[in-house]
C-alpha cells in the first residue's frame, strides 16, 4: 500500500493568469458579457480573508485547524465552510468577478425561503391550489391535512424521482451490456466474466454457455424484471436480497415487483384526492427503497463491473491541479461512465494521442468530475485507460472548474451537471456535450447514447475536444489552474477487494470488531451541500470524529472527494485514528476511510454489509453500522435512505428534510419503522452531536451482539 | 329517445330532518364533536340568500337566469357559483354546522396563496432549497432559471402523476380481464367478445382461438407493452394511433415505448442538476401524452368495455334525490368500477335483495359517485345491474353527500375520494371501504382488490353494507335527502353508439358539419373546481354558449354531472341551440350535449375523432374540434391535455395552470407546439371569451377544410 508523500510542488503566487480571467466581466447571461468588472476594487475584500496555504500538508493542517469551530454562521460564508483548497481559491476568483455561482446563490435564496415549503406544508398539485397548511388553515382545499401533505410531498418530490433515476441507470447499464455482447464493433467489452457468470447463476440462468450469450440473457432478465407489474415479486430481489429481509418485507406488504410499475403505482397514489394515509405513503417509500437497491444501485454496480471490471485497491490523484495547460483537457461528468470509458480507452491509444499532438497539444487527458470521476478511478486499472488523469472535484465546484478556462470539452451523461454551466462554457471557452437523452442543456452539443455504436460516438467526442483545444490555443486564451493535487488517495474498495485484502475471508475484520479495535462501521456517503455549516466541512468534521473513536468509515459520492482533498483516504490518516483503528490501518496499510467510489457505489457497500451479516449469521439490522449522509442533497439520496431503512439500518441525514410539518411523519420515520424491524432515520446538523449518535447506535448494536 | 318530463315531485319545505342534522356540531376532527352549533343564529344568513326553486324545470330556469352574470367575485361565494340544486342545499346545511368543507376551505386558502407557487417559481426538490425565483434572485441555488423550474415542476408535479394514473388504471383493467378469462369463479365475465376479437386482431394476435385464450393473450400483450423499455416503440401505439400522427411523433423524437419506463425516464430528467432544457421537458410531456392515451385512456376504455360491455344510448337519472331512506344505500366512488360492477351484479340478485329486506330495508341499491357513477350508467344495460340506482354527484359534493346521513357504505377504488371523508363517515354513520391498495384512508375498512376472487370480495362488501344499514335503523339516525333528481339524462354516447345512431356511418354527421348545421365539435371534459367563477357554473355557461352557436358538445367527467343536473343532456335542450344544431338534435332525438361518461372515457372521444378524421381522410389536427377542460383540477387532466396536444388539437383550460412564471414555457405550450404539427394550449377564465376562442378555432379549421 502506498505511503508516499502527498505533496506536489505548487505555486500560489503567480496571480497573473487569474487576474486576466477576472477581467472578463459578468457571465450571468443577462448582462453584457463585455462589461468589465473592477477586480482591484474588490480583490482586497476577498483575498485578505486568509493566507492560502502553500503546500498540501499545510493545506491539511490548515483544514484541521479551520474546522475546530463548528461554524454554521452566515458571517464569513462560504469561506468558513469551503475546505477544498482549489474550490476555495476559484470561488474567490468567480465571486470577485460577480459571476453567478452556487455559494452566492445560496445566500440569495437563504433570504427568501418559505417556511411552508421548508416544512413540507405547501402543496402545488391541483388547480384548486396552491395550498398551505397552518394552525388557522389546518387543511388544504381538498381536505388534505399536514400528515398527508408532508408524506405525499416526500414520495413524489423525492422518493419516486430518486428511485426512477437509479433504476434508469441500471436499465442503461443492462442495455449497454447487451450491446457489448451482441455488437463486437461497439467498442464495448465484457471485462469481468466471472462476475457475469456468478450473477447469471444466481439469477437461475444457464451460466455454461458462451459468455456473450449469458450476457444477453442476463441483461434481458434484468430488463424483464424491471418491466414486470408491481404485483409480481421481483426476481432480482428474490435472487439477491438477504432471505431474512425478504421474509420481513413480505410480512409488511412491501415486497416490490417491477420497479417502473412500482414507481407508477406510487405516483398514482400521489394524485389529488387519492391515497390519504400518511403511514401508507411512508411504507410505500420503504418498498421503493427495496427496489431502488435491487433493480437500481446493486444492479447497476454489478452490470457496470461486468462491463468495466471490478475495482482493485490502489493509490490515485485528485483535484483541479490535474488539469494541464498544454493538454487537451476533457472532463467527463455524471454518474454513468458508459460512453466515457470508451472515450478514455480510445484516447489512451497512440493514434489519438498523436492526433492531439498534431493540434499542438502535448497529449490529451480525460479527468472525471463528481461520481463519474470516482467510478473511473476505480475502473482505471481494469482497462487500457492511461489517458484517464484522475478525479478533480465534487459537484459544488463545477462553475469554479469552468472558470479555470482549461476545460476544452465537458461531456455529461446524467445527473449533477448544474444548469448554469452553458453560461460558463460560453464565457470560458468550453465545448459542452450531452451523451445521453436524459439530459439536455440549451446551446450545447449532443452525441446521442448509442451503446451499439459507442466507439463511433466516442470518436466524435474526441474530435470535438481536439477542435476545442485548437481553438483555445489559436485564441491564446488565458487559463488559471489552481495548483492543488491530492496524491496518495487510496481508492478501489469494494466487497471483493476488501475481502481480498483481508486474505479472502471476513474473519480478520469480524475479529477486529469483536475485539473492539474497530467499534463499528459508518458509511459517510452522498452529496455535499452549499448550506451553512456544510460545503464538505460537515463531512470532514464528522469523519474525523468517527475515526478518532475507532469507527471505520466507508465513503461514496461527493463525500469521497472530500475525503480525498482532506487527506483522509491517505494511509497517513491512520495517525488520526483511535488506537484500535490505527493499529488495524497500520497493519493493513490502509487509510481509515475506505473510498468505495461514487454515490452509486452504495450498492457495493450494502453488499459488503450483507456478506458481513451472513458471515456473522445475523440479519442485516443487527450490524454495528450507521449509514450517514451528512450533506445529502437530492432525490437519489432520499431513495438510498429508504433502501437503508428497508435493510434495517440507522440512517443519519443533514440538512433537515422537508418533513418537519408533520409530527406523525417525523415519528414514523425516526421511531416507528424501527419497531417493525426496519431501520429508522435520524436528523442532526451539529457534527459533534452526530458523532455521538453514531457511537451510541454502534455501541447499542454491539451490546445486542454480546460484544463489549 | 325519451322526451318525458324531467321533474320528480319534491318537497323542499320539510326542514325537520335537516335541522336535527345541523344540531350535531363540528366534524372538523379537532373540535369537540358534542359542541353544539346554534343554527338559528346563522340560518337566516345562509338560507335567505335565495328561495329554493321547488321543481326541476324551475331549477333549470333558475340556473339559466343565475348564470347570466359571470360572477367570479368572492362576494356571495360559493352560492354565486353552485348550480347543482342538491349541492347548493347541502352546502348550506354543512356550512351552517361549521363543518370543514371544500368550498369553505377554498376561501380559507385563497387568503394565504403564495404567488411563487402559483406561477411555478418555487422549487422544493433538493436540500439546498426550497428556492424561489424573482427578479432579484433569478436562479435557484443549483442555478436553475425560471424556464427550467417551471417546466420541470410541470412534468413531475402534473404530467408524470397523471400519466402514471391512467396507465395504472389500464394495467388494472388488463389484470382483471386476465382473471376473467382464467378464473370462471371470479364473478367476472367477458361481455363484449366482438370488441376483444377486433382489438386482438389489430394487435396481431390470433383472434380465432377460444375467447378466453384470446383475452389472456390480449391482456398479456397489453401488460408486456407497458413493461417495455422506453426505447422500444410501443406496440399499442403502433396498432391503434393514427398513422400520420405516428410519423410526426417519430420525426419529433417523441414516439414512446413502454409507459412505465417512460415515466421513469421523465422522472429521472426531473432530478436536481439533471435535465435543464425547458423545451425538452415540454416535449417529454407531449411524449407522455401519447402513451397516456394508448397505454392509458384508450386501453382502459376498450379493456373495461370488453369486461363490462359497450355502452348504448338511453335515458338515466342523476342526483342525490336517488338516495332512499328505507333502502341500503351503497355509494361506489372512484374511476375504476371493476369491483363495483360485480358488487352491483350480486346486489341485483333476488338473494341479496332478500338479505337486505331481512335487515328491515325495502331493498338495496348502489349509486355511483363521480366518474365511477358515469361509467356505471353506461354499463348498466350491458349486465344484470338492476340494483344500480344511478349517478348522484360530482367530486365537489362528496362531503355534502355524506351529510345526508343516508349513505350506509361508501366504497372507493381510486381517485377522487377526498381526505376529509373519514371525518364525515364517523359523524354521519357511513362505513367506508377501500377496494384497492392504491388508496388508503386512516380508520376505514379494506376489501383488497383481488380480481381472481371478485365475487367473494363483493359479498364481503354487501354484508358490510347491510350491517351498516341495520345499525342506522337501530340507532334511528336522522337523515335528510335533498329532493332533487334529474331525469331524462341521455347517456351512453361512444364511438360505436354514435355511429350506430347515425345509421352505421359517419356520413350524416360529416354532412351536417359540411353544411354548417353543426359548425364543429367541442369536448367539455374533466373536473369541476371550487374556484371563484367555477364550481360547475363555468362549464354550464360555456356549454350554453357553444350550443347556441351550433357547436356540438361531448362531455366526460364531472362535466357530465354538470350537464345532467342542468338539463343539458335532456333532448329538450335542443330548444336552446342555434338553428342548425337544433334541427339535427330534433331529427335524431338527441340532446346537444352527448355524455360519453367519465373523464376516463376521453379515450372514446379521441377514437370518435380518429374515425371522423379517417372518414374525411385528413390528419386529426385538421378537424373543426376544440378540447375544453374549463374547470380542470388534477394531474390526469394535465396528462390528457398533453394527449390532445399530441393529437394536434387546441386545448382550452381554466383555471390558469402554474406555468405563468416562464414566458418561454407559456409561449411553447400556447404557440410553438402548433408550429410543429402538434396542438396547443389556450388559457381563458372568462366564459364568453372562451366561447369565442372555440368558435374562432373551429371556423379557422373549417376554412382550412374548405368549408363555409
Amino acid at each position: 500500500m502506498p505511503n508516499e508523500t502527498l505533496i506536489k510542488s505548487q505555486d500560489t503566487t503567480s496571480r497573473g493568469d487569474v487576474e486576466s480571467v477576472l477581467n472578463k466581466g459578468d457571465a450571468s447571461g443577462t448582462n453584457n458579457p463585455d462589461q468589465h468588472f473592477d477586480i482591484h476594487k474588490n480583490a482586497k475584500k476577498y483575498y485578505d480573508i486568509e493566507k492560502a496555504p502553500s503546500s498540501m500538508p499545510e493545506v491539511h493542517k490548515w483544514q484541521r485547524e479551520h474546522i475546530k469551530v463548528h461554524d454554521q454562521s452566515k458571517d464569513g460564508f462560504p469561506l468558513n465552510i469551503i475546505i477544498d483548497p482549489a474550490m476555495r481559491e476559484m470561488y474567490q476568483h468567480v465571486h470577485a468577478q460577480g459571476l453567478t455561482n452556487v455559494f452566492d446563490r445560496f445566500e440569495q435564496q437563504e433570504k427568501i425561503r418559505c417556511n411552508f415549503c421548508s416544512s413540507g406544508l405547501s402543496c402545488q398539485l391541483c388547480a384548486n391550489g396552491p395550498c398551505r397548511i397552518s394552525p388557522k388553515a389546518p387543511r388544504g382545499n381538498c381536505g388534505v391535512d399536514a400528515d398527508v401533505m408532508v408524506s405525499r410531498n416526500f414520495v413524489y418530490r423525492h422518493v419516486t424521482i430518486g428511485t426512477s433515476a437509479n433504476i434508469f441507470h441500471a436499465q442503461q447499464a443492462a442495455r449497454t451490456l447487451k450491446a457489448a455482447a451482441e455488437k463486437p464493433d461497439s467498442g464495448l467489452k465484457i471485462r469481468d466474466k466471472q462476475k457475469l457468470l456468478k450473477y447469471a447463476e444466481m439469477a437461475g440462468l444457464n451460466s455454461h454457455e458462451d459468455a456473450n450469450k449469458v450476457a444477453v440473457n442476463f441483461a434481458n432478465w434484468v430488463l424483464a424484471d424491471m418491466g414486470k407489474p408491481y404485483w409480481e415479486e421481483s426476481a432480482m430481489v428474490q435472487a439477491f436480497a438477504p432471505p431474512k429481509r425478504q421474509e420481513l418485507w413480505r410480512k409488511l406488504g412491501i415486497y416490490p415487483g417491477g420497479g417502473f410499475s412500482e414507481i407508477g403505482l406510487a405516483q398514482t397514489k400521489c394524485m389529488t384526492n387519492l391515497n390519504a394515509d400518511p403511514v401508507d405513503f411512508l411504507l410505500t417509500s420503504v418498498r421503493l427503497g427495496v427496489i431502488n437497491e435491487y433493480q437500481g444501485l446493486f444492479a447497476l454496480d454489478i452490470l457496470q463491473e461486468i462491463l468495466m471490471g471490478t475495482q482493485k485497491i490502489r493509490a490515485a490523484k485528485q483535484n483541479m491541479g490535474l488539469l494541464k495547460q498544454d493538454m487537451v483537457n476533457i472532463i467527463t461528468n455524471g454518474h454513468m461512465p458508459l460512453t466515457a470509458h470508451v472515450v478514455i480507452e480510445l484516447a489512451s491509444t497512440p493514434e489519438w494521442q498523436e492526433k492531439a499532438k498534431k493540434a499542438g497539444a502535448s497529449g490529451m487527458q480525460i479527468l472525471g468530475h463528481v461520481c463519474e470521476g470516482q467510478q473511473l478511478l476505480n475502473y482505471k486499472d481494469t482497462g487500457e485507460m492511461s489517458a484517464y488523469g484522475g478525479q478533480e472535484g465534487e459537484w459544488l465546484s463545477e462553475e469554479y472548474l469552468f472558470a479555470t478556462g482549461a476545460v476544452d470539452l465537458f461531456m455529461f451523461d446524467y445527473n449533477c451537471t448544474i444548469p448554469t454551466l452553458p453560461l460558463y462554457a460560453e464565457r470560458f471557452g468550453t465545448k459542452m456535450v450531452s451523451t445521453h437523452e436524459v439530459i439536455r442543456m440549451p446551446g450545447t452539443e449532443v452525441v446521442e447514447f448509442k451503446p451499439e455504436e459507442m466507439k463511433k460516438q466516442a470518436e466524435k467526442i474526441l474530435e470535438m475536444a481536439i477542435e476545442a483545444y485548437a481553438k483555445r490555443k489559436a485564441e491564446n486564451r488565458e487559463i488559471y489552474i489552481p495548483p492543488h493535487i491530492s496524491e496518495g488517495c487510496v481508492i478501489g474498495f469494494s466487497t471483493e477487494s476488501v475481502k481480498e485484502a483481508l486474505g479472502g475471508t471476513w474473519k480478520p475484520l469480524i475479529d477486529a470488531i469483536a475485539a473492539g479495535k474497530i467499534r463499528g462501521i459508518a458509511t459517510i456517503v452522498g452529496c455535499t451541500t452549499a448550506r451553512y455549516g456544510q460545503g464538505g466541512s460537515n463531512i470532514f468534521r464528522i469523519t474525523k470524529g468517527l475515526i478518532e473513536k475507532d469507527i471505520l468509515v466507508l465513503a461514496g459520492g461527493c463525500t469521497s472527494a472530500v475525503m480525498q482533498y482532506s487527506g483522509l483516504t491517505n494511509p497517513q490518516a491512520a495517525d488520526e485514528c483511535g488506537p484500535g483503528l490505527k493499529e488495524i490501518c497500520k497493519a493493513l496499510g490502509i487509510p481509515p476511510v475506505l473510498s468505495y467510489g461514487a454515490c452509486v457505489d452504495i450498492g457495493k457497500m450494502t453488499q459488503t454489509a450483507k456478506e458481513l451479516a451472513d458471515a456473522l449469521d445475523v440479519d442485516t439490522n443487527k450490524l454495528p453500522l450507521v449509514i450517514g449522509a451528512p450533506e445529502y442533497l437530492e432525490q437519489k439520496a432520499v431513495a438510498d435512505a429508504c433502501t437503508a431503512i428497508a435493510l434495517g439500518w440507522l440512517v443519519h441525514v443533514a440538512p433537515v428534510p422537508s418533513v418537519t410539518g408533520s409530527d406523525l411523519v417525523v415519528k414514523t420515520l425516526t421511531e416507528t419503522t424501527e419497531t417493525l424491524g426496519l431501520g429508522k432515520l435520524t436528523v442532526e446538523t451539529n457534527a459533534d452531536k452526530t458523532v455521538q449518535i453514531y457511537i451510541d447506535h454502534i455501541e447499542k448494536k454491539r451490546k445486542e451482539l454480546g460484544l463489549h
